[in-house]
């Protein structure tokens, strides 16, 4: 008889409404709550709860007990732990695609992808701890001869800020939500972490939250490592970024729900970072000698990007820029022409396809625009692609047009010449991305554009789009306000670590009192005396 | 006949009221301000105008203007250009020094070791600069081969942030002020700079402006490198921080003026990150052992430190800890006998006198504290050392005792035993440095307080103090809020770089566009494909 998968001697496929406060599994008791499937339009079981005021206060104070036990640990136990989440994660089975299909009507093949991407990032973030790169380790020695005055023996190492919040991402139930990414990196660099689940997918974050609690438990952590909260409103939210013993906060979602966490860490009596991920448009600029080259292939390339997950990536490509020629009007036709025959796909919530369907509205009504092509028609929550085209000269007069539609909507903007590309360019805001097509006959003309894209951008492709974000060691997922809260970091490959660090020197301390790490039989890549000397 | 000193043909060491605007010198019409000598009460001409609003937009503009330019310098040129200014400085020579010395009430000794650690400072970054390490570069090669998808080519870099603020401090008018260690970070990271001056040492911002100036003349440099403003009011300063084409501040100063700019830079439409340092009383613990083997050496020690130019540093050692014994009290009775023979010390300012004054008004007629010694009677703006003695359970049942009084002025906090020495610790805001006195039979007792300290302060010393703050790699001068507006970051150290930089990543970008650190050729160190590789 098939056993069902159990860690530590408790199952965790099981799905009954529950959240988790520490070592306890409980049911709140504040609103109520349920995940609809977006495809069907059905409620799903069970019943959530929401936690009251007092079940967040025991959530960060059971953190705020863990944080000190928990960031001294061994390297390797921290590692290990992090991969027997990952594990879990994958124990659960397929019960955990399952639920995730019925409450974000994507596909089980991404589901599965984004499974293995979640499991892969708790893996890396555990080769992480072991590297020790992170802790960015100086020494420099003392020299107790030197004139005018003897140099003190000086040592730094990074530590963890302290517990985090981690608000999980609608887009990505799995990879941006209760395991993903911040919690892994946050996790990675010695925070607990309190989560506040999302809304639209409760079971899928049940399910990986129990995983999570296994983990602390058959790894023998402090319980307050791990909570996992459930907010019918925004009070519990609110209240775990305001918490004095959160010291810092990761979300992925809307500018609103991000500035909004921003107000409300930057007014407490000691204000933390927030690393939101917000909004981007992600411009994709086509120039003349690609667009005569292969413009029926980037227009292929283009269009599956803006269909794949119905649109609803971070880099998702929003904005086509060229300059008009013949070529241009190919392009146009041909990604016209592969858009129209494209189905609606179901969006996440019905809330994202409602303002997917006003964004659309607003640009399919706009004087200034052109429709050039839509999909499919659909039903429900599906939302039907949409290709739409403007003069640089009326985007350039209306900023609306550059605020983000969250789904498969496109805007070509087609400017006069490159001094108004340019212009375009330099009207955006900050981005996540942006994408050049080129042969090389267009490198003199890109190469002008790169210094004004990296000031705008935190990632730059060449022939490509930014949908499918690797999680590698030189990847930035991140870029100026207001694609993200904070330009200065990243979400997505290892450098995220850094957003959760401080550095802290030690002064002549004996070697007995020194962490291990700091100590001369140190096993990690440092600075000595400003060279790096590498490690065992 | 002896020349005066010139660079570029220009004469660097003339004191007129100048300020400076890119390549022009001119004098403001905003306002009206002189510097007071604080030791004779003497004003000090020349008459200094601010700018105004136009001057300041001219200010940004042409900082703006020069961000892309200089930017993209070969890393050479920027290094040589910090090392122009720290020889411009050295060549104002004595004229510096003198006006210096009238403007702060410092000793000549003291402001020639400033100079000493400004000129080291600038030509510390230069290095920085050569060596490449701050570019954080990373390099993940393509897998055009794996399975399922191929991984890109993904290659990172860190670039600067824009044009920074940069606010002189009055307690180190050379080291934290035009050409201190904010600017040289951040122009050693690529960022153009406009100094705010601080209206306490107006002449020597002028020389030093006008060393900096001379420096971007001679170096051919875009002129909106560097630009300086005088401000009689608040309005320049406070506009400063509010302009659209600033990415990032430097700040040194009290805790409100630190959160004044820190509400100014978060209510812009993109806010920015501030680097304030604000206020620190910096702990100093005294365990048994310690005080047993050498309580009266360590008195000696800690009211050196806390007279060192008046008391008037960030990392003054205004808190002491320690167990109730007969050796605490003999330390006490020490300290107070070598305070009492001590002078009276001329302030920085008027106000800063008035603020020290009524801040240790404070403690003396405090109830619940004992007034140990004071030094001897001063006059005009000098301020009287003090030193101040309370127990634990008064000290924690009043947060205004453990507020910052910028001076010569120290409370000693006599504590039960272990436990309430924590909770005194535990209760504290965040710090810049803290000391422990012991010796290996203080190891047990002094482990259990590390982690705690370490969640306090940015700088762990043993057996020294704060006071004395070295320039290194491994330096952090920075601690958690309130001490700093930022615990992420160090202001002194080759780390302060860190602050003005973000990450940029390149994908599938042709080795022609690539900027030349980033090409397989780079002759720097590297993460490739997660390991370090050391450079050439």
């Amino acid at each position: 008889m098939p056993q069902a998968p159990t860690s530590g001697g408790k199952e965790i496929d099981v799905i009954n409404g529950e959240m988790f406060i520490g070592s306890r599994s409980l049911s709140g008791t504040s609103g109520e709550a349920r995940a609809v499937n977006p495809a069907t339009g059905e409620t799903l079981d069970p019943v959530y709860r929401g936690a009251t005021r007092a079940e967040l206060d025991e959530a960060c104070r059971l953190a705020w007990e863990a944080f000190d036990p928990y960031r001294s640990l061994e390297p390797e136990t921290r590692a290990r732990f992090l991969e027997t989440i990952a594990q879990n994660i994958l124990d659960i089975g397929d019960a955990l695609i399952e639920r995730a299909m019925a409450e974000t009507g994507l596909p089980r093949a991404r589901l599965e992808g984004e499974r293995g991407r979640t499991v892969g990032q708790l893996r890396l973030f555990a080769q992480v701890v072991r590297d020790g790169r992170y802790l960015d380790l100086r020494i420099d020695p003392a020299m107790p001869e030197r004139q005018p005055l003897p140099r003190p023996d000086l040592r730094l190492r990074k530590i963890p800020l302290g517990p985090v919040a981690v608000f999980g991402a609608s887009n990505f139930p799995l990879a941006f939500s209760v395991a993903g990414g911040d919690t892994a990196s946050a996790l990675a660099a010695g925070c607990p972490v309190v989560v506040k689940a999302h809304s639209a997918h409760l079971g899928t974050s049940e399910l990986v939250g129990r995983a999570v609690q296994a983990a602390v438990r058959t790894s023998g952590l402090p319980e307050g490592v791990f909570s996992l909260l459930f907010d019918t409103g925004r009070d519990i939210g609110q209240g775990l970024v305001a918490d004095p013993r959160i010291k810092a906060v990761g979300f992925t979602g809307s500018r609103g729900g991000g500035t909004a966490l921003m107000k409300i860490a930057q007014a407490r009596p000691e204000p933390i970072p927030v690393y939101a991920e917000m909004s981007s448009i992600n411009p994709v600029i086509l120039f003349p000698g690609a667009l005569a080259e292969r413009g029926e292939k980037i227009a292929h390339g283009f269009i599956t990007s803006l269909l794949m997950g119905a649109g609803q990536f971070c880099t998702s490509p929003g904005l086509i820029l060229a300059i008009e020629s013949d070529k241009l009007d190919e392009f146009i036709a041909g990604a016209g022409n592969a858009l129209q025959s494209a189905s609606a796909a179901t969006m996440l919530t019905p809330g994202i396809h409602q303002a997917y369907e006003a964004g659309v509205e607003a640009l399919r009504s706009h004087t200034a625009v052109q429709t050039i092509a839509r999909g499919q028609a659909g039903q429900g929550y599906q939302g039907v692609p949409g290709l739409f085209s403007t003069t640089a000269e009326a985007f350039l007069a209306d900023r609306k047009l550059a605020e983000e539609v969250f789904g498969s909507a496109s805007l070509v903007v087609r400017c006069r010449d490159e001094a108004e590309l340019a212009s375009v360019l330099d009207s955006l805001e900050g981005q996540l991305t942006a994408a050049l097509h080129i042969t090389e006959a267009d490198h003199e003309d890109a190469r002008k554009l790169i210094p004004v894209l990296e000031r705008k951008v935190g990632r730059i492709l060449v022939n490509g789009f930014g949908t499918g974000v690797e999680v590698a060691h030189a990847m930035v997922h991140g870029g100026p306000y207001p694609s993200t809260a904070d330009g200065r970091s990243t979400s997505v490959g290892t450098m995220a670590i850094d957003r959760f660090l401080r550095p802290v020197c030690y002064q002549d301390m004996p070697e007995a009192l020194l962490p291990p790490e700091l100590r001369d039989s140190s096993p990690y890549d440092r600075l000595l005396d400003g060279k790096t000397v590498l490690g065992a």
